[in-house]
């Protein structure tokens, strides 16, 4: 997975997700077809061909650049329809259409800070929207320009240069971060110090430090600090109204916290540059188990158990029945409850013993055992959590081979308290359900925990369902809502994890007290006076 | 020290910390001051007397209320005194000179959160200004009506009354608490239900949850979640522009947090007056174990070690030679590290045992051994660390004893990257040192870490020094003066945990990025338009 020189050069799907070489083969895409044809009923499909990107026809782009600026710019098709969309299902499906109605007039890619803020002049002056632009791994269309009519043109800024490890502290454990770097090249820095941020969102090869900053990124890890807020020292960003870096300290009582305003900011307030971030040593000690139980709600409730036991496990991931089936993980039937725990200092025997002793109480059963090691880089990845964690990873691959099939796919991920967690779980699950069945669309509805809190589980659903290839985007809208709509009903929040981008805000502005928006707003004028900063994502200013 | 009817009608004292009938019995004041003799050069000393608040000249209150508050209103000269002081060493040498610049106006006693509205709603039009006032404990005068000239008159509005805990959610570990509610009320209350807020300061006693949460205190544990903002599920607060109540979840990624904004607000933007707050179930296994070290700098290694182990010990305090001395907790010389776990779960055995172990690799020896308890509801207070724990929770009262003596007492915390410990420890050491010397002033300095993180310590400083009398406040000033700008140079943050108030401002407005400051005032202009809400803490509007 570690990015290197060779693999530096591997090209870029404009249209899907990650390379373009490391598509599904053809031959497991039929296979995975034909064993969810079963399920979904599904006829004879035929996969949707890739658009020749440079005979699409984009509009011409609307505004020119400084001449100064003019060297940072690039306006080839590939670049404008590889930066127009995110990667969600809806953006995956466009762009195979060849449907892309906001591409940015230019791409620019800042080599500086200086580059940035010059950008940022120029566009505040000539009145052009600016979407800062990371890995572009959003789901939720937070860089796609569409902004509305009230701008001369829209730039995507693709910060992809601003890439260094530049400091690394190693008696705090922390280092000095670019904010367009990408996972594998920042943990590739970090190795040779014995060092690692430890952050694994599934984007982790495709997504950079500014985009998790951004978005509240969610990483792999279940319990204690793994959301990025947690991590983050101090950040450097560049606003309109000028540079604003926060003190690098381990923590502070002097005001609100300064960094807590920029996280969660999504390119409205201003570019992050860089940021201090805090490291962990490399792990060194590992103990895993996988219990069984019969049904979700008992093991729901275990992982309640572990989770409130503090313990805080490195994983606890509940898969339901179905997810665990899908993911080759077992034969059928069970709930799954992965826990594990991480160490660089200590062998964790008594932690996972009484992880399991937890389990055991609500019926789980442990038929692989525990399984302890110490001292390796690479854990081993046998068993049902590892058939699990490579499923993980190319879930997104995955996903656009379905859909060029005409399915239609989606996942939503949230957070509730656990006392209302059981209604909210059968009021999702039956909205969504209810909602395909209005479309009269087959589908499979799995839901997994992604995060635990001591006071709730964070859920993540998946839907996979027989579309119309001709209507997929009109019946994922109509499925997206019904299941956002119970989200927000039930208590949930509609994001633990993908942030609010373009495709949230409807349920956003209602999660979010309009005080806050009120407060939010004017914090942003007094940053962005012109507002040229990603439009329409979490507010609206003009 | 839990609250009970009888001890509810104890009366506060009005010039000095806590009850009036538990300040240090004079017997025990005259040892105290013998011992500090000999380290301080003390001459024969005599104990201030107390004014006699009924006659202190205060001037008559400028603002009359609207009938319809007039009942909630209070202006003897006993509440005015009380309010228009937190309970800082200058503050206390304030009361006692009688010297009371800025009483408010009249004390304001809401029941309801309809009443703190109403009196929002009166002070905007009337251009009075409005402190919000908890339990009062401030030590930087967060709630001293100095509000200069630009308002008709300045209001405390005590929020005593918005004290119950309306809802307990056993499940997801979680209660609604009025805002007003100070710690001991708060736990009598949990206790039926076997959890606990477990949010320790210095200031339980005599301090509310409004308060911890606009100030972002720090609880009595070391490492993990500490400060208060990390058990927020959610805030609700009256502003002058409407009602913001952030919706109760264990985690969200849906935009910038908006509590995150509140915490810290210190009163600016709104009053508080309740929150959801994740609860603890109460611990009934404790290990503790008190490591010897030869001297601080070493301690501090072994400090830096356990903390970066994952190991999480609630208590991991490290108390320099001279602390240790002047707690009585060790005859002299050594370096102290108080390592402690809790858990309601599980024996923690392992867990101390290793950190043992770490501070054994760093020199440290355990003469009184491990100490392991299961099951009982106090942990024993015996030994070293228990002579330690006593002396904590009668600092107060013991520091307004030594200020009525004329001594000048300070205690000022922070918190550094380890990189910069070293340095900044020396520094601020020197710079304390040297202001003591140029007012020709004998003293003790000393520094203990009160909460620890991976990547820094939170060091906590405390001084005593032979003061001049009639000259304490200036002598004050000028040593704290001299360590906030050895603090703020160095690479610290003005407070860890104590607040901006008005006292830190110089030093937090050189800590915090100017754009955050301009995002700030912006949005406590949307959320406050008079601008009457605690002028002149943490910014100024007009």
């Amino acid at each position: 997975m570690a990015m290197t020189t060779d693999t530096a050069a591997r090209r870029l799907s404009w249209w899907g997700w990650g390379y373009e070489d490391a598509g599904l083969p053809d031959g497991e895409r039929d296979s995975l077809m034909a064993m969810l044809s079963g399920h979904l009923g599904l006829k004879e499909v035929v996969a949707r061909p890739v658009p020749d990107v440079d005979r699409l026809p984009l509009p011409a782009p609307r505004v020119r650049p400084p001449e100064a600026l003019a060297g940072l710019c690039g306006e080839t098709n590939r670049e404008r329809a590889a930066h127009a969309h995110g990667r969600s299902f809806r953006d995956v499906v466009r762009n195979l259409r060849g449907q892309i109605e906001h591409p940015p007039d230019l791409v620019v890619y800042p080599r500086s800070e200086a580059d940035v803020a010059a950008v940022l002049e120029w566009c505040g002056d000539a009145n052009i929207a600016v979407i800062p632009f990371g890995g572009g791994s959003s789901v939720v269309a937070g860089v796609e320009p569409d902004v509305g009519d009230g701008y001369a043109g829209a730039v995507s800024l693709d910060l992809g240069s601003l890439a260094s490890v530049s400091e690394v502290d190693a008696r705090s454990r922390a280092a000095r971060i670019g904010a367009g770097i990408r996972g594998p090249a920042l943990e590739d820095a970090l190795r040779p110090h014995g060092l690692t941020l430890r952050h694994f969102p599934q984007s982790f090869e495709h997504s950079t430090l500014g985009g998790w900053l951004a978005t509240r990124s969610g990483g792999h890890y279940a319990t204690l600090h793994t959301h990025i807020d947690d991590f983050v020292e101090s950040i450097r960003m560049v606003c309109p109204a000028g540079i604003m870096e926060t003190r690098r300290l381990p923590s502070s009582g002097a005001g609100p916290s300064p960094e807590r305003l920029l996280l969660g900011s999504e390119g409205i307030l201003g570019v992050i540059t860089a940021a201090w971030m805090r490291l962990q040593p490399r792990p060194r000690f590992r103990a895993r188990a996988t219990l069984r139980f019969d049904d979700f709600d008992t093991a729901a409730e275990a992982a309640r158990a572990v989770v409130q036991s503090g313990l805080n496990p490195s994983n606890c991931r509940l898969l339901d029945p179905l997810e665990a089936l899908l993911s080759g993980a077992v034969a059928g039937g069970a709930a799954l409850l992965i826990v594990a725990f991480e160490s660089a200092d200590h062998p964790l025997d008594a932690w996972i013993a009484r992880a399991v002793e937890l389990g055991a109480d609500h019926g789980g059963t442990c038929p692989e055992g525990i399984h302890l090691s110490a001292g390796g880089e690479q854990p081993g990845h046998d068993g049902a959590a590892g058939a699990w964690r490579r499923a993980f990873l190319r879930g997104p691959y995955l996903r656009d081979a379905l859909a060029r099939c005409g399915l239609v796919l989606e996942t939503f991920e949230t957070a509730v308290t656990w006392d209302r967690f059981a209604g909210f779980h059968a009021a999702v699950m039956e909205a969504t359900r209810h909602s395909l069945e209005q479309l009269d669309m087959r589908a499979l509805v799995s839901c997994r925990f992604t995060h635990l809190y001591p006071d709730g589980p964070a859920p993540y659903y998946t839907v996979i369902a027989a579309g119309d290839p001709d209507a997929q985007l009109e019946q994922w809208d109509q499925v997206k809502a019904a299941a956002s709509e119970a989200v927000i009903a039930g208590g949930g929040t509609i994001t633990h994890h993908h942030a609010v981008g373009r495709d949230h805000r409807p349920w956003y502005d209602r999660e979010r007290p309009d005080a806050f928006a009120a407060a939010l707003k004017a914090a942003k004028q007094a940053l962005d006076p012109a507002g040229v900063l990603n439009p329409g994502v979490l507010l609206d200013v003009r």
